[in-house]
């Protein structure tokens, strides 16, 4: 790590609630280090719609000075002793998770994303009392288990994204049994839609994209769609009833009075609709009738980012098969010109901001 | 079939919707026999909750003259020339369908019950264009498809509620993978709820039933139940906190304002709450937030009845076990006493209605 004399933990933060995506520099306490400890040195990391819903507050009040990212990538600057499977110097990413109780049935099975005590990489708290800051900073510590080693094949700034928007929607995919001969739709195409499309396509499915009017038609073919559907033609899911086996929906924002019958209407028997767009509390999902749910007996079903076991499987993938997510890059000083790209919607498909304020030799 | 010597078409209908609990015996056209049918003459009919939304209007207007009751076991007095499995005699039943194309992708898969042209037991059309009218009637016509034949170890009165209330909890505890170590708990202990109890428990689950109250405590265990929970304690649901597999649930109706989120709480990672609860049109299911299911990445399905080879595992499983629902009996002329004893909820647990218009020797 020559070039680096000393880590300091300081990240682009939100101060003032009232003017979030105003970020400034300021510098914050790490974590204890542990011996189960890994500390990085921060070179990437992706924009999450997650960092605008927490900085916004629309997920719950804000406590400042609030740093969020959590889609990090680095270099490994420390381990603790009981660390065996990564070393200093190494390129490792951390996604929207920094630890968990590792003891529950959750965590047994390998699900510990879904562990009642998971500590996010922002807005939480470590076990020695002291916050959670995300990856809009110069360095973090987590517990190894949420440290992933990148594989050479993939680029940083690649793999960064992966690490939430990835794998958010790679792990439902391969929960529902996303693989050859299965039928996936992926509605919106946006950082989390356009991951859904490229992994699906990787895995074996068919792939259809569901996305208003024409404009990403084009991108979303390159990305693997089979089909491309627009979703402002009426009647767009007539020639589809029955057809998936699998509905992704980015989806986190639905017009008053909408109903997702129609949607439901395009699911195979006891195909599986999952909601991987998160809106803020106050904008729950279209009202569900269970008429609307019965006729083909299908399921709407939740997904929460993916364990390590999906986050290591997805970086093989996207290594054998040259998946490489569509992104722009800026200088992480420049996060709110990227806030403001996710909100408008012009982001294709996902910002990475560069470290700048130290930068990693 | 000695003492019968023509077999009349008729049945207890509703003739006024304004009046539709109050029943009169009508004359019927049956289907245009073909080589596919089964005629039979009805012994039993249950009573379901379907035939009071149905009679009432409450998932669609009614045309009278409407004959409902889809829980028919009775003898067949005739059969088409291409049916091989049951002959002039034999004791059988039929359930909530009696056609479906038998040709689509879902008829092929044994998901005839999920058929787009599904025809159902009454209020529905045949093929030749005449009305299905249902088994609080002397008699009835069906492809043979969707006809049981009834094992020797049921006595008709019990096996007559399986082929719907018995079958639409059968089918999503088995298509969920219903087990020895599985947890399952089962809301509402009625008509449906004590199926899904009796079934679940000898499919090998643990079984829990919720109930309101304690009235039905001491009946839920003799069901099989190895837990019961009073759901009018509040926070029953923190001591099950990502407890079960499955969850059925037969509540058809929700009071303004309540939310899923406790229930799904308690379900395991990717459990399944399955509703087999079927409210008026004006009855949506209670909001539901993404948060609400994500945070153990559970799933809401939707399950209409059961496919032939569901209700015969079932009727096999009732054989060898020793099932039998707990039922009322009142002769078919009653059928209005029933229809009260539902709506009021004082139902324990299923009416079946015997022949009386033209009982069967």
């Amino acid at each position: 790590m020559s070039g680096q004399k000393e880590l300091e933990f300081k990240g682009y933060a939100v101060t003032d609630p009232s003017a979030w995506s105003q970020l400034s520099v300021v510098p914050f306490q790490p974590k204890n280090f542990g011996p189960d400890d890994v500390e990085l040195a921060i070179t990437h990391c992706g924009v999450c719609g997650s960092d605008l819903h927490t900085a916004s507050g629309g997920w719950g009040p804000v406590s400042p000075p609030l740093i969020v990212g959590h889609e990090i990538v680095g270099k490994v600057t420390r381990v603790g002793e009981n660390v065996k499977d990564v070393k200093v110097g190494d390129r490792v990413g951390i996604g929207a998770q920094v630890g968990s109780c590792l003891k529950c049935r959750a965590c047994n099975d390998n699900y510990e994303n879904y562990c009642p005590n998971s500590i996010y990489t922002y807005a939480g708290q470590y076990p020695d009392g002291v916050r959670t800051q995300g990856g809009y900073a110069t360095a973090i510590r987590a517990h190894h288990h949420f440290v992933f080693p990148i594989p050479d094949q993939l680029e940083s700034r690649h793999a960064a994204p992966m690490l939430c928007g990835g794998v958010t929607v790679f792990s439902p995919l391969k929960a529902n049994g996303c693989g050859p001969g299965k039928k996936v739709g992926v509605i919106g195409i946006g950082g989390l839609g356009h991951f859904a499309v490229m992994f699906a396509k990787a895995m074996g499915a068919e792939v259809w994209a569901f996305t208003r009017g024409t404009a990403k038609a084009e991108d979303a073919k390159k990305m693997g769609a089979d089909h491309v559907v627009d979703t402002t033609v009426d009647g767009y899911w007539n020639d589809l009833f029955r057809t998936f086996d699998i509905i992704i929906s980015t989806v986190d924002h639905f017009p008053p009075g909408v109903t997702l019958r129609n949607i439901f209407s395009m699911l195979y028997v006891h195909g599986k609709y999952i909601t991987v767009g998160m809106p803020d509390m106050d904008e729950p999902l279209p009202t569900i009738h269970p008429f609307d749910i019965t006729l083909n007996g299908c399921l709407v079903g939740g997904s929460a980012i993916g364990s390590r076991e999906d986050v290591m499987e997805m970086l093989q993938l996207a290594a054998e098969k040259g998946i490489k997510p569509w992104i722009q890059e800026l200088p992480m000083k420049e996060a709110s010109k990227a806030f403001e790209g996710v909100k408008s919607g012009k982001v294709r498909y996902r910002y990475v901001l560069q470290q700048d304020i130290a930068p990693v030799a």
